[in-house]
């Protein structure tokens, strides 16, 4: 019964495999691998984006702060929801990748920002006057840290607002793969056919061991990337180990498939916490995460039984729940966890 | 025939089977794992220091860098070699983490400083001048990028010479174990004991996938550690990966039995080049690498034949090798490369 | 009728007569002269903290992010009121001279804190959380940016509510003299007895042509505070010119004197709107800035006669006026301003 | 007798009369002035350059620093001099503006690059080699550390060869009047018809109270360094001060005509020089800087005389002194130096 994160699941067999393999004999380093080769044609053909720069970094927090550092100068201000993962669990990695730039925050309710409450924070902002920090670009996540998603459109509205400042536009896509299957967009429909310039297409939170994608539409900032990303020391030496991995995650859509396993022991989940009297979702469920909150004496109960999961205060003074599917959730997790917290 | 590189090589097998066996069932993240809290304690046994902080990143920029960052101040110099691996092959890695401090060379031949040359340095740089940037740290790497090794006495004098100043010692440990086997030396006489604060131990280039640990042996820098590896995005959430790799790793001295297997077959390959007609080494062989430079047509026979490595000017216009032993270096490559060279 | 800032006012003929005497002759620089030595004696007298560090730098900007800089870490929050001069009014300098210190914003009514407020903004971060940035430093300005004033009593609740939290205590004092003439207090009193740690102490905006204190009560990080000015460029090599206008400012309390003008001004100020058909006061009147806005045509009306100072947006869709008055504001002056605002 | 630096001189008494003027009534501030205007075409004519960008800032440290900041990037190298100024007395300033680049130094005799040199150390970087940093930029000094000066002939021999490699050109021209005296070239002579990008013009070793100017060829980089200023806390609030004492210096070429006087009189000294039994010149004299070195005693019946200067090693165990000429500096004063030192 864990369902504290999707990071503290394994991989999967077809991973594990991978990784064998791609652990014999030798093979160059830095990116200079076979496997990486690949990689970067799959994921220009994933994307529809056959221009597109491709890179593997080891975190989600690499990903996105090497994005944030390509995207927007130090003097920049990052709009992104008031609760986005890049403010809010980074330990600042954002601004110390940026050299300082400033995270501007973009209230929204269910963890998602309305166009109107981008454009009115943007505006907030005077392009010209040198006193204040400069408008930098806007960072989206989806699946969002409240377990809601953006649909296409959505993402769209979104972009085009910042496209209108003539902003650049970041998807954080740690849950990227939730995303899709929640939406049935496809890759190039969910980033680039709406407006998005760079993605954070996550892995390990959907099997992988800790592998992450930085995928720019945009290959004039490639170099830059690398030079980056080296001087933070997140250029591997045994590159391959990363590449076999992504390799074998995207072959045959298998990124697709763990995902939907996951998003669909998340609506199990859902639809039995509905039976569980008093319980009140904090966030509608859209992915694969739920934030159900439930009356005094449940969580007692629940960890007694051995539910792993985080806590935090929800309204009213009840505490919610977080419960993050993950591939390998089974029904008999779910089923478990139910009966657990039903009185 | 692959001698370009000790992190070309794969990982034995003691350090898949690990993986496969961490790969089963829920692990909390972010080094909060079982496999971790034992790092923990075999580290501290390996070192002799009790007290000792351990930590595990996927690089070896990240370690070094993070280990200057913790010990020196913005407005400081790190003291290291000319050709040290900090100053040349890290793209500004210990700049950007310590926010622009100063790397100060030290020359000296074979790749090591000695302590009257790095005194002389130090010297340079009048403390209590405001127009100067002061003394920081000094940073010693060993094995070298030469190849050669210091012994735990020339490290104790080089530390000594630093703490003569002040100056906390950092030492750059990517090929530690080879650096052990090549002088004898307990991990302690070669680190805390000859004065020695903070080391980056290799994993990687001994058998690893990308593990790197970093011993800190005053704890009282430790949680500005974990939050400034956690803000470069160097804080794996399936940490359990590294851990479990760095346990296996650590278990019955497999490390040095590893580095062991790789410096043999460096030894044997330098002996077998005594009698390469006019093959002459630039350094002195002490570990796993070798710098040797060969007469015109040396170098087009060799990769006719099939041999991997990196070339680069030796003196008298000649080109030289760097051929890099690894753990899964065999008799047979070391034989096919010396007939290979041999005209 | 020049009431855009205190800052377009030139400086009072003492101030003249002091740099006058002070170009004669040679002077040792960067702050090696005898004027800063007397600057020194006469600054801890007057806040009566004899073991206070001095030094001089040419801009409130730099004063404000170097005090940053030395109390607060890269991963440190800097809690601040909303619109505090340093978030919105410095281009990110904060961020610059911390290294990508985050900026957590205090609401609160007429631009100033609650200790209630503020106790929740710090709660909000959790110590020990290695996700989060950590909890660094309370920054308090005084006079606010709404024009409003702390009295010692209200900075003292909300150093408290800092130290609580072990957090230091940086004062933001542009319109330092501004606020201690409408409180009546001593500097002692606004600050160290108040528990605040760093101060901002203006000149530049009360008379001088660009010089500003930065008041360290404990001279522990005197020294850092040194080389990161210098660092930053704000050490300057004819030093006598900015300890001359200081030790002028100081002598006999002149700087208290030409606040006194500047806040009687705008009380006179203050008086005279009140007579001004439909002019509202977005905020109180405290020290020597207002906020009225007013009916449409008024703006063009003042403008029209001459009058200069910005304008904002209002409530129900009105303007305001920022109108500042300083040192040399005459009676005319204000006269003059309420002639055109009337109707 | 105070020959220790031309920083220690005053202002001559058309500054004075500047700064007076400029004192009387209200002035925009941030640069906003109408001085500031007459600065900007004052210059662009100096300088033959109708585009040129011109900014105000108060230290030669900051106007170096900022240079470096719009030419270089975080990963990049800083060539310069083995003992240029922005390498040795400004505390690591050019690494703390430029997020952490890499002073690459070129050695040199009498503190000049060669072009060969200069070639030697850019090609010992390799472009497009992730794990190095990259080549950034050229820095120069004109008047160098040493005293010596570059021919406009010898400026363009090092900017074609920064050039040939991509790199933009700086030169540190806080001595450039006395620059242009030496070898009486123009302005645009010495700059852009010679292949600088960039300028840090200075006033303050010159005359001026704490003024430089930045004078940027290429207005592309204008607005980034508007914003540079900003956040380093380098744009004044009332900059009508520094404004107005530029204007002075450059009317009627007072600033060619106050470093001719300062020429002079190190012509002066250096002639009286050669009278003085075994006193050694280390460095030609070609502007306003001499270091010649002593007999033991020299230095202590100087000083007892009254003679104010720095003293440092020189060959064979003696003792250089440096000895600054300024505008102010006398007949009489050179006179009174040169029988202090004479047995």
């Amino acid at each position: 019964m864990h369902f504290a994160s999707d990071n503290t699941s394994g991989s999967p067999p077809q991973i594990m495999a991978a990784l064998l393999r791609a652990n014999d004999g030798y093979a160059m380093g830095y990116g200079n691998d076979a496997y990486m080769a690949r990689v970067r044609d799959q994921m220009r053909e994933v994307f529809d984006a056959p221009e597109a720069a491709v890179y593997l970094v080891a975190t989600g927090t690499a990903a996105n702060a090497l994005a944030c550092a390509i995207a927007c100068p130090p003097w920049g201000a990052v709009f992104c929801h008031t609760h986005a993962h890049i403010t809010e669990d980074e330990c600042g990695a954002p601004e110390f990748f940026t050299n300082g730039a400033k995270l501007v925050l973009v209230p929204g309710t269910h963890g998602r920002m309305t166009p109107q409450g981008l454009d009115a924070t943007i505006n907030r902002l005077s392009p010209g006057n040198v006193h204040s920090i400069q408008r930098g670009m806007v960072s989206i996540t989806n699946v969002t840290e409240a377990g809601t998603v953006y649909t296409p459109a959505e993402v769209a509205a979104l972009a085009a607002t910042a496209h209108q400042h003539s902003l650049p536009v970041h998807l954080d896509g740690a849950r990227f793969a939730n995303a899709l299957i929640a939406t049935g967009a496809t890759p190039a429909e969910m980033t680039w056919k709406a407006g998005v310039d760079i993605v954070s297409f996550g892995g390990t939170k959907n099997g992988l061991m800790g592998v992450e994608a930085v995928v720019i539409f945009d290959p004039a900032k490639a170099w830059e990337f690398e030079l980056r990303r080296k001087r933070a020391g997140h250029l591997p030496s045994k590159h391959r180990y990363l590449s076999a991995q992504m390799e074998a995650y995207l072959e045959g859509g298998l990124w697709l498939e763990l995902a939907a396993r996951a998003n669909a022991k998340a609506a199990l989940l859902a639809q039995g916490l509905a039976q569980v009297p008093d319980a009140i979702l904090s966030h509608p469920v859209h992915a694969n995460i739920l934030f159900p909150h439930f009356p005094p004496g449940t969580h007692a109960r629940a960890e007694a039984a051995g539910a792993v999961y985080y806590r935090m205060p929800a309204p009213d003074g009840r505490e919610a729940a977080r419960f993050v599917a993950s591939w390998s959730t089974t029904d008999d997790d779910v089923q478990a966890l139910l009966t657990a917290l039903t009185p």
